[in-house]
């Protein structure tokens, strides 16, 4: 109803930034009438970003995490521990570990997890590169980053499987309580996990 | 930390985004990476839709209101009762009236409130255009539909105070408790408003 009075290109923007994640009608209304009362120029920079981003992103050649070259800023990164791969679904999953500052080897990035109902197989994700890489870059040990749902579990035992054969290590990130988590308030499988995988203080 | 990661382009885009109202480091991380995920001709469509807007979208040269045009949607319907004007603060006011349906006259977009604070004065606001158009257009009722808050209620009394030595019909929208709302949840200041303006059943 209100919607009526919109001039035709406020009525464009509006559904054009409803297609985006987590903005709805009143939101984007907001958003396009913040965009209407930036200067030209702020709009244009906004806009050119995005246009941007499209053109100048790839994903690495060899990780398949996201860079501007052929090889991603890890990749090329000459400190990195040789022979240490952490698997994980997509390079948002990358950015997460390399936050912690906890892991200094290199990844390899599977776009994706298997997903028997959306008929997401094995060749679907960037496996065979895995195995590949395995094989070519003297791989010893595999951290198994996955997500902790059905998919990233699949996949995880996929990957478990697929390895068995081959002499490397191949372990998977730890499933506990979270830091601040209460066991209240937590779920009897995640806490049953935290007591199986107890560590000696 | 984790921000380092990102291609060059991404972080630009992640600035940008985050400069957007509501908007903050992690939900303009979540839009980055919703963009690159998508087609290049939707980013497209996308971006161009916001420099239009820009280009496209003026203000009505006798209301204020938006408009491709010289005049708006609003001034150029002829089936609009002449000589009633509702004045508000801005545009998503006018549109959120309109969306009532509850009103058939015209409007004048003040573009803002009196606030001291500020520095906001009359001269900075379409005040000296309203006076004129109630001359020129033969008023004889104006609505002050400014907000209910300190500035919008200052505006309103200064625009009372303005229209006094007219003889026009001067009104100002029902302050009271929100369709829904209860009582015992209400501000004191609202309830006791909502009684001063009670009416027969």
């Amino acid at each position: 109803m209100s919607f009526m009075r919109f001039p035709h290109s406020v009525k464009l923007l509006v559904e054009e930034l409803k297609r985006l994640p987590g903005i709805g009608e009143k939101n984007a209304q907001r958003l396009a009438f913040h965009i209407l009362s930036l200067p030209a120029e702020k709009v244009q920079a906004l806009a050119a970003a995005m246009v941007r981003v499209k053109e100048a992103v790839r994903h690495c050649e060899r990780c398949f995490n996201l860079t501007e070259d052929h090889l991603c800023d890890i990749c090329r990164d000459p400190g990195r521990t040789e022979g240490l791969l952490c698997v994980v679904q997509s390079p948002r999953d990358l950015i997460a570990i390399e936050g912690t500052g906890h892991y200094r080897g290199r990844y390899h990035v599977l776009m994706g997890a298997l997903s028997p109902m959306r008929g997401v197989g094995p060749e679907d994700l960037k496996f065979s590169q895995l195995l590949e890489r395995i094989a070519s870059e003297n791989i010893t040990e595999v951290i198994v980053a996955t997500n902790l749902d059905v998919e990233g579990e699949a996949t995880a035992s996929y990957l478990f499987n697929s390895l068995e054969p081959i002499q490397i290590k191949v372990s998977r990130i730890a499933r506990g309580i979270p830091i601040g988590g209460s066991l209240e308030h937590a779920d009897s499988l995640t806490l049953g996990l935290a007591i199986d995988g107890r560590h000696k203080l």
